[in-house]
């Protein structure tokens, strides 16, 4: 069993920014990349959270991810935009590329931008999200480290390829977010430290067949041995896997093919290169109309699904987002759960960077 | 055993037009209708070819569908259109607005329309393809009568929600069409008619129990009582059924609650309007930089994912449309496969609409 330890919100957030000064990023920067990786503890995503603070430390004191780096726009069009993020990290990369698609939506009533040469930004659907402020549609997508298997074959060779999207509603909006693979790496993560065999379709072993070793697979991945993880459907075709691999390819098509950059196979191959691709939309939907009466649309038909008649045994049918807004409003003024591995790696992470007042007897 | 007939293309496709011209359509639209529908036959996608002549000739003839309709744009920007089919045939419709999206694009480098009160318009990725003539991007959507339940629900709320994307590429174009369901429901007639238990991920009972019975389930679904096909990524949560209900969410936002159209869950159950909705839009990729190099840098990719290892006892991976343009090519000038039953309702549709020459003798 993990242990997890409540940790104040706003303190768990003040260390991160701290810590990210202390690396030598500006006060700004750090706010910002802060704004990410606690908003993924707000929502239940664990595994984008602070708990990636030890994969940031190593990327950043590596070299991996360049400090000083500038995104940089390639090329520029009333509604699109190449950004080269020149290795910057992965949030600070998502942030201006969305800012900017948001520009352009403004302007113009729509902005694309792809950019290449990043780093991992954290939840795609923090960039999506930051749309919504606008009132506009916001759509964020990211590749990965090839971690999947396309359908018939026994090599990873897509991302978790992520696609997030966002569109206001009332009362919540609608915020989808979701890799492209069945399960994210981290699920067989869980699996593996459980003892639990995987279920039948997550998996490939080496030679392509399904595999429910957790251990095997997790290790095959890391080393590049073959196997890995099915595409959304699952491996083989009986259950659309063949739809999950070509959802992952479109998500390497907008972020990677477009821009220039390296596609999911090419990620993190090359030591001290990340060459993580993202891509970005915002679209003003007020060029489709009166934007109360779309909204008013978009409320009513979520309002219609939650509604709707529920499976024996359930009592509440979900839309996307919903649960994470939840778990922010009780979180935001309170605390997140931090594992009691996360922080002793923060520990340690602190006093590496000389921070000397690591939320000590806090928690 | 279902028994198949080779027709010669050409004929059926002559066929096709004599017939649609039958009904009150000119000799230009009928050629249009036609080409979507042959194209299915020619791609090996039965389900959406002259096999939907019987449903058509009901629709046509019901008013469900109006011969003299003209689609018409409702509002409209540089990069953006609404456009009301008034309950056209919905390739009429899809061309229409695909044709509007491609020259918007052309203009100012992207294009999106979105159609309200169509009809049933055949396979998506027959319009997303369209932009590869002009060396764009090509994305198409389309909502239909609710078949599928929402994770954790009992109900049915959203429809089978095709989402198509081309984009250009040597020596064969990335071309992806699918379902955002697990399964189109042609899948579980077939199923039903072999006497063959569902897979047991595909579909629910009336209380959203998984089912196994495709006649229970295809039963229900037409009578509403409850029950239907999971989403891409299956029943539950387990396998990611929360992914595909969240995109066939997002196909609706697209095709219907932007247009102000109807929502899956209204699609077909007033007697006399279908009210299906479309999306399309239309990329050119040349907004994000140099095209040759763009697009060298997706056969690049898509060729690296047909060279990787394949899984044991597999020959082959396939990238998405490469099948259909094989298949294409060996029927086009040759024959497509076409079953007794559907020759014998096409033959009786020959007969109402006063089609003496139907391929008589000839098959």
């Amino acid at each position: 069993m993990i242990e997890y330890r409540q940790i104040d919100t706003g303190k768990a957030g003040s260390f991160c920014e701290k810590l990210f000064m202390a690396y030598g990023f500006t006060a700004e920067e750090s706010k910002t990349i802060t704004g990410v990786l606690i908003r993924a503890d707000l929502y239940g995503i664990e595994s984008h959270g602070v708990q990636r603070l030890v994969r940031y430390h190593d990327e950043i004191t590596s070299g991996q991810v360049d400090i000083r780096a500038k995104p940089q726009i390639v090329t520029e069009s009333g509604i699109s935009a190449v950004i080269d993020a020149n290795k910057a990290m992965g949030q600070l990369a998502g942030v201006y590329a969305m800012k900017l698609a948001i520009r352009k939506a403004r302007e113009n009533g729509c902005g694309m931008v792809t950019v290449r040469n990043s780093n991992h930004y954290g939840i795609a659907g923090y960039y999506a999200e930051m749309a919504l402020a606008e009132d506009f549609i916001g759509v964020s997508m990211t590749n990965t480290e090839a971690i999947c298997v396309p359908t018939f074959g026994s090599q990873t060779m897509t991302g978790t390829n992520a696609i997030a999207l966002s569109m206001p509603a009332d009362p919540v909006a609608f915020s989808y977010d979701a890799s492209t693979t069945v399960v994210p790496r981290g699920k067989l993560e869980v699996y593996r430290k459980n003892g639990q065999p995987l279920p039948d379709l997550w998996a490939l072993d080496a030679n392509g067949k399904p595999c429910t070793d957790a251990a095997e697979v997790i290790e095959n991945i890391i080393h590049k041995a073959g196997g890995g993880i099915a595409p959304l459907g699952g491996a083989g075709i009986l259950h659309g896997g063949h739809k999950g691999y070509g959802l992952g390819v479109i998500v390497d098509l907008f972020t990677a093919v477009i821009s220039g950059g390296l596609t999911s196979n090419y990620v993190n191959i090359k030591s001290g290169h990340n060459g993580i691709c993202h891509y970005f939309t915002a679209i003003d939907y007020g060029i489709f109309g009166d934007k109360k009466s779309i909204k008013a649309n978009m409320s009513k038909f979520l309002q219609e699904l939650r509604d709707s008649k529920k499976a024996e045994g359930m009592s509440r049918i979900y839309t996307h987002g919903e649960k994470e807004a939840e778990l922010m409003a009780l979180r935001i003024n309170s605390t997140i759960p931090v594992s009691e591995k996360t922080l002793e790696e923060m520990k340690n992470i602190a006093v590496k960077q000389g921070i000397k007042d690591f939320l000590i007897g806090e928690y």
